[in-house]
């Protein structure tokens, strides 16, 4: 597929909903248990994503489009074991939903011609980067998270189904 | 974990949901392309799952407490490509939510004990597998082609996303 606002937008517009659809009135392991020493629970995935919604996508979006010659600050990947501290996960889930809906408003107040797409910015480890290719990664950044999110959770399960673990290459990712 | 119907029944409640929130109202070829040749789409995963409905969990779950000395059917795990023919996937996501309410409902009326969940079938392939195996599978089953499907979607940007794809580990799985 060939990136298109209008294909990435639906998605990126779902991630909140399938989230808190996938974690919503669980028991508390499925969301507080992880893949093992300095591996991530549900719980900090979503603080990642919050994360993400406050400093990366539309903050580069907006020093790409004013073609500023300063690269992109680094993204903290370990900022949400901070920034989560005292929060349950319906506050983190509500917070993701709400600065993701306020993020593709603006994303779509932008009116992005296809232009823009293809201006740069400078990505502080790997170079001279396109829009396009920041909104891509928008989109398959949510995607990978979801899918580890689901293979977190399977694992907790790695043990319980006796034989059929050889059926199921989830457990053994 | 532990398995235990409580943590589990939430779960398997979810996944329709979370599959409906994840594919509706998206440009068809999020829904239709697969990851290459011989691998499936999000629309081939629906039908799997409404297959595992009709002919897999709760079919083997009866086996079992009726302690048949019978080996389960083999599973099929290409029938959706004939049984899906001629049907979006908006009536496949329906399909899907009406059978799985049906089961957890025929599931939650056995008062399964934990005797029960001890209880023995046997599997064509696997041998001697209890009743709470069969049904921490049904859940790890579930939440791997959660998995599939986000990855799947995911590596339809794999080249979309320029060098970002070293950090996306989603897109080489």
């Amino acid at each position: 597929m060939n990136f298109s606002l209008s294909d990435a937008i639906p998605v990126l517009k779902h991630t909140p909903h399938v989230l808190h659809l996938l974690l919503h009135d669980l028991p508390d392991q499925w969301v507080d248990n992880n893949e093992g020493d300095n591996t991530w629970s549900p719980y900090d995935i979503v603080g990642h994503l919050i994360h993400g919604e406050k400093t990366d996508w539309i903050v580069r979006t907006k020093i790409i489009l004013e073609q500023k010659d300063t690269p992109f600050a680094s993204f903290d990947r370990f900022a949400q074991f901070e920034a989560s501290k005292g929060k349950d996960l319906s506050q983190l889930l509500d917070e993701f939903r709400e600065l993701r809906k306020k993020n593709l408003d603006t994303l779509e107040s932008m009116n992005l011609t296809k232009a823009d797409l293809e201006k740069t910015g400078m990505h502080p480890e790997l170079g001279e980067v396109t829009l396009k290719q920041l909104l891509a990664t928008w989109v398959v950044h949510d995607l990978g998270h979801i899918r580890q999110v689901a293979r977190v959770m399977a694992k907790q399960y790695k043990h319980e189904v006796g034989p059929w673990a050889q059926y199921l290459s989830v457990v053994h990712e």
